[in-house]
């Protein structure tokens, strides 16, 4: 186990000491669980009011707020507590135990696909004929990564990925053509395939879908949380952020550093520009301009939003009086 | 397989038995499909009218509800013809066939981890390092259970859970911070765990996040539906109900006995009071009383959204009058 | 490779040729992204600006747009590209290389499980006990189909189905008692089964439970996309469509010929009927006549959502005029 003094995280995280500056430090915890040893976390007003009675040897707190370190026990003052403990979670992680080099035996990789260097590919994993991956990328347990499209290119996935269990990455799109001499759909054939770029992450249980006849696109950098529907022919550019149980709806084109909430959605074939911001929750049924932050339902801008949400509050009492 | 005579059935259920009392039941039934020697349920008025048609050789019927037996059938007279349903399925329960004792060869158990008495783990499961499993407890094929934290404490799964197919437990949770020199983000470490009550269970395609470096922590007797995200951190209390397709987010502290209806969503960091109630679909942004029911988007006191959709329906007419 | 000539892909699809008649084409593209061999499409007028630009060889085009094939180029003018293009993809579709016939070895499939001819059961697949499973069905990586009910009748999947990776059929529904001595509650047996059509698609990472006491039903030629749910009792009729990450509460009656667009909610026990169609996102809180549309949170007829998201956008405006 990684073991550092509270001078050492100090001036890891550039911060003030104030305190106790040669205490061991051994691990990180929670205000209300953390022991003598540990480092926790003052990032809001509230948790200095619990700090008293924390058993926690040091806390990385913010620069604006006041508490006093007592004794034998350590305060590292900083900008951000939040960043700070981002930058010390990294010194305390050692190679993740949970993903081994290499392919486990109970994972069904194609001798078609080829694997990169420093690949780990969990219990239970299927990787498809013709599948690319990327160096240094991690399959956690029973992740799906379908085959090649048969004409076109082959599903991609690039280095340094992460893919969380369960994901299912290259299932046919959800797309049907009117039957012809019977009532009902006939199934569209789904020969495209998936691109994703390097240092990308896919959360547990999340589905991204291949193209009908193109790819299904995932640039560099970008997040995604779990249990999202990335559907077909999408395009999501890089360094962007989706967060848990959003739904992207088919052929959509989302831009690069967009940031979207929890249980967003967005119909077909919208494009959201750069650098926008979709609330949690928000159902978005037109284009959203770069830079722009929307929010409601249906999604507009979030002032607007505001303004809505606050006059339906007051509906009764407006309606009352006119 | 199982029978019982319709009295049987009646002092089961401290019901009131009018017409056969003979009668062997082997099985029970929806009303329009059942076939003599099948129990059925007449729990609306429009069930009422079915029953002349039925072939079902018995029914369960709320009290309140007037029908007769017919020639050779029989009523059972409840409170509660639900309730009563859910105690005869108990006795027409045998073993579930489908929950094996014992570690499926097809399984892949980590010889560090510790797995209590009598536990089924299906075909296809993964449990990590480290990872502990109460007894009783069921694990529908392929299940995750993600490595312990390696600070800290190991994950934890208390007694007589039983944890539905392509669930995903302990997977990383969206976290990350501004990258330094590059545009876009790096990944926080997730070195926290996930630690599960006893009596829990959660739905197929459900994931829970495992902490940031605390836990995620569901208490004794809460049961989670299908779908379900439940992000990093998350503290949700005892005897819980959270419906399908919702979505917790980071940080949130449910409290004990709350009931969340389908694809409800809940924001970061808010806490859900002991007792509340949280109506489907209520998209939650503000903290939620004991005791209080919430629904709407964004959510509010019940009997206010009621009011406010009465209103919306009207506001055509209403601002058409001022 | 499929290869074939701008004349017969004309004659294919009905079309009228305009250009270059014996232009070999071996494969489709997105208009950007064609090269030289390849057939794109020109669905909407922003694409047609895109064409001069574009490598592709030859696009179909809504007879309603104006473009010039160019030097060594042509065009197929439809009446609709969209469906013409899917009418192509099955010319150029060979038989999928990701689904071999066969069960893979690593596939679970209970000897008591009933597996029609010319079936693909994929990796890790698991199939349990008295199982039924129809000609020429497809279950693709890590799909689970549960156990048969105990009484009652086996689980059962028709022919010609499609079920995607991580798909979990037969889970138990959500259903829990008052428990009599404790707080908390008490799970409900669920002893029906899932009973599934022939010709049904079902998507990655979607749940559908097997019914409390009867069976959740699925009919012929019905396509559920990815990430829904689909709860216990369900009556779903045939050749409906429902979009990902949709939830359909438990009991729900939906018809024949509904579409549900992504996201959408319906709630216990309601009755969608026949052709009706919910936008997505709706939120659906009452029963839906035959060949209604509904949208909106709560849903209502479309027309009156449109409505009223309207006068929401004016409402400061028509408040303050007041």
């Amino acid at each position: 186990m990684n073991q550092f003094t509270t001078q050492e995280l100090a001036e890891h995280v550039s911060g003030t000491l104030v305190g106790a500056s040669a205490l061991d430090i051994t691990g990180v915890a929670e205000i209300r669980e953390a022991r003598p040893g540990q480092l926790t976390l003052i990032g809001q007003k509230k948790f200095v009011a619990l700090w008293a009675d924390s058993r926690a040897g040091a806390a990385l707190i913010n620069r604006d707020l006041e508490a006093q370190p007592g004794p034998g026990r350590a305060l590292i003052q900083v900008a951000s507590a939040d960043l700070a403990m981002a930058q010390v979670l990294e010194l305390f992680q050692e190679d993740p135990p949970d993903a081994p080099l290499g392919v486990d035996a109970s994972a069904i990789v194609h001798d078609s696909a080829t694997i990169g260097k420093d690949v780990s590919i969990g219990p239970g994993c299927y990787v498809g004929p013709n599948v690319t991956v990327g160096d240094g990328t991690v399959l956690y347990p029973n992740v799906t990564l379908m085959d090649y499209a048969e004409i076109g290119e082959r599903c991609e996935l690039g280095h340094d990925c992460i893919l969380h269990t369960n994901a299912s990455i290259g299932a046919d799109g959800f797309g049907y053509r009117p039957a012809m001499d019977t009532p009902g759909v006939t199934k569209i054939p789904h020969i495209g395939n998936v691109v994703i770029g390097d240092n990308v992450e896919i959360g547990a249980n999340t589905c991204v879908d291949r193209g009908k006849f193109s790819s299904t696109r995932i640039g560099d950098g970008t997040k995604i949380d779990n249990l999202v529907q990335i559907a077909h022919n999408c395009r999501i550019g890089r360094s962007s952020l989706i967060a848990g149980s959003s739904a992207i709806g088919g052929s959509a084109t989302i831009g690069d550093s967009v940031v979207i909430g929890g249980a967003a959605g967005i119909v077909d074939h919208l494009t959201i520009g750069d650098g926008a911001r979709i609330a949690a929750r928000a159902f978005v049924i037109a284009d959203v301009a770069p830079g722009e932050t929307v929010s409601g339902y249906p999604a507009d801008a979030h002032r607007k939003t505001l303004r809505q949400w606050a006059l339906l509050r007051r509906l009764p009492d407006l309606l009352m009086r006119s």
